[in-house]
């Protein structure tokens, strides 16, 4: 057996989130001696996209006997706010209209829930939106000058994750809303208006370590891997690996 | 088949690597899209304690066929700061003498290559001492006020890893060497005279890739995981997941 495996799908905010200070590598800075954290993050993609490569990007695996599969004890998935972007602006083409989300949230959901009974599936909302911010960093030609993208889109989405969550049972971050209760949100959290400053990798990072808690899952309970430096007898210390 | 893996294999070093500005983060950030990095850093452990557990911290797994294991494509192994501890100081207990630091190294080097016969293996010497910080950051009781580890030893247990390298003909980092040609080594490269701060995070990041590339891995020989959004084709986005 392995170490215990906690998955974090997503988009762009999910890709980067090993960059100095993410919220990916603080998890795996957390789990350190207790679990892997493994990153499928995928710049740009919506959930039309991630639906259609679900079994490559999670292919079955077998366990240490050959046999069944082991499941990872815990799964992010974070998506909407390539969805969001609205069909009539620059970013057009990663356009999702909000009932497909809906339903391709539910798609997602089921495909994790049904191929691994035990995994704890957490779904994250997408960030509010900088509208401004959007319009001072485009990710590409915006000639038009308008945002591709706008809090109140997101919001809608962000609603819908919910909805998705609360119907099947399973804990979601509403990022969002959480977010917007600190007055300074768009400067404090957000570095072009969508991707997350520092002070937002740490927020998601919290929120998410408050979530597994939530559901049974901390340094408290995992075990951790092999004696800690701590509870090592140093007067007899290979006494501790028998 | 999923994604290749890289294994961070050390002591604390390696450990707390995934710490804000780590190594190991870093890795994981510059391979988000092509491979997995694994941390296994156990603080505080010598290559004498590492050994005895070598097979429960990389247990055999079987492949998607249930049948062959895949090799991880790369894999650190970052020991000798910890045995390299002086064995008449307050950190006796993890010493291990010179002779067998380098058997020990041998033994673990030899380990990985019967295991995996495709692994790039690369040996990483400890950093080099600064003593004089050791006195100033003790991790325990040190009522003598003398540094538990020296630079001058920890120089010796270099020069054995990189005798057992070049005697595997493979590829390492002489850490301790490389770090002492920066003139204020000691206060860009250490945090507690043993523990990397963030520069020396960076250059250890910076010689592992060059390693890695020198290896014919990087992020142009790895294969991307599945189409960059600047692929995917804006006039119909799902061709490119045909």
């Amino acid at each position: 057996m392995g170490r215990p495996q906690i998955y974090l799908f997503g988009d762009s905010i999910t890709e980067i989130s090993f960059d100095v200070g993410g919220w990916g590598a603080s998890l795996a800075n957390h789990f350190s001696r207790t679990a892997d954290v493994v990153l499928r993050g995928y710049s740009g993609y919506n959930t039309r996209w991630a639906l259609k490569v679900l079994d490559r990007i999670f292919p079955v695996s077998r366990g240490g006997d050959g046999g069944t599969e082991t499941a990872p004890i815990a799964l992010t998935i974070f998506f909407g706010a390539n969805d969001a972007s609205l069909p009539n602006r620059c970013s057009a083409f990663q356009h999702v209209p909000l009932d497909e989300y809906k339903e391709n949230i539910r798609s997602t959901v089921s495909f994790f829930k049904k191929r691994w009974l035990t995994t704890k599936v957490i779904l994250i909302t997408p960030p509010p939106i900088d509208e401004d911010a959007r319009v001072r960093y485009p990710f590409g030609n915006n000639p038009e000058g308008l945002p591709e993208r706008t809090n109140e889109a997101a919001g809608e989405y962000a609603k819908a994750c919910i909805a998705v969550a609360t119907e099947c049972h399973i804990p979601f971050i509403d990022l969002w809303t959480k977010m917007q209760q600190t007055p300074d949100w768009k400067k404090d959290y957000l570095s072009d208006g969508l991707h997350l400053t520092k002070e937002g990798n740490q927020l998601v990072f919290e929120e998410v370590i408050k979530k597994l808690r939530d559901e049974g899952l901390s340094l408290e309970s995992i075990p951790i891997d092999l004696p800690h430096v701590s509870d090592i007898d140093p007067n007899d210390p290979l006494k501790a690996f028998l």
